[in-house]
């Protein structure tokens, strides 16, 4: 990578660790910018000018210019390493998991984990509250399609690692945090143990 | 495109258009085998255990092999083609654009128009009634984020079409389907009217 790499994150969020994994995962160096989204530091006036107009982090900054969405930035990285497939159809199947962890897992098990671990039930919106029960149902039935797939398989595509194991990683080993129940799904918590074994592997802080 | 292409859906949604347009734009013939979703037809037995585990449309199948997600098809579809483009940055910026829309935009706008429109307020839920007012507020955020990057430019990224303008369009043209009140968002407007001028540009049914 030519030009310097900065994060800006919040360190709880699963989504800037998918970044700094996949960063480690090749041996790029990343900078990294902190942020307290409980405390709006990525709604203020200068964020939205000059980092994400949509107030979102993580944006990966390469040189002068900006990346939002974590799964396009771990795009962004990998493009040209085994972590992305070298066959068209693989390829497009690794896109297949990174869009459904952003439609049908990320929505569910990222957020209630953050509100069950950083909000806390008690102070959650009459909303958000309502919100719940939707959640939990669609997030089990995510982890259900996950071990499924996995039932098998070492990897969800291919014979090794991509950035659909990285990216689906992330939420999926903190979901207990959300109150999801992981003996539930073998083959997801198997994959859970092989992701860790892969060289120059990061836990999340 | 040396296979077969089906694409396994329901014409009423979105999604499945995004997959239409782009093979139309490209030119590539794609057969279409439909289902009723309000009927539960992807989610038989035979359609769990032979298209789609998660039960969902669209998939799209090349040959034998089958595809979900709808944004995973339409990258498919267009490697190597204009409609991705072949700068790192720029190709990272549309997938950008790509996860916001299935993240940001579609659970919120898409969903609204077919509770509003498909399944008729009436009959919705109750857990559906509480996710109202979130995801119109969701909804209106993608929107103004839409129309603040495209203030000044006529293409979501670089000079020309890409897939981010494919995806973005199909639930943004029938917005005002799930109630939302496109005057607001000018920018969003002008490009609405630029899409179809695109060359073998096909409407949605």
């Amino acid at each position: 990578m030519a030009e310097a790499l900065l994060l800006h994150e919040d360190p709880r969020s699963g989504n800037c660790y998918k970044i700094k994994l996949t960063a480690a995962l090749l041996g790029f160096p990343l900078e990294a910018y902190q942020y307290d989204i409980l405390k709006g530091e990525t709604r203020t006036p200068e964020f939205l000018e000059s980092i994400n107009a949509h107030g979102r982090i993580p944006v990966l900054q390469i040189g002068e210019r900006f990346l939002p969405e974590s799964n396009a930035a771990c795009w962004f990285l990998a493009e040209g390493s085994p972590l992305i497939p070298e066959d068209q159809f693989d390829r497009a199947q690794m896109l297949r998991w990174m869009f459904f962890e952003q439609y049908s897992h990320e929505p569910n098990i990222a957020t209630l984990r953050f509100w069950c671990k950083f909000v806390g039930l008690n102070n959650l919106s009459e909303q958000q509250r309502d919100q719940m029960t939707a959640k939990r149902i669609a997030g089990q039935d995510a982890l259900s399609t996950m071990n499924g797939h996995l039932e098998g398989r070492d990897w969800f595509v291919g014979s090794a690692a991509t950035l659909a194991d990285v990216v689906l990683f992330a939420y999926t080993q903190v979901a207990e945090e959300g109150g999801f129940d992981l003996s539930a799904y073998p083959a997801v918590q198997a994959w859970l143990k092989r992701v860790p074994t892969l060289p120059k592997y990061i836990a999340m802080q």
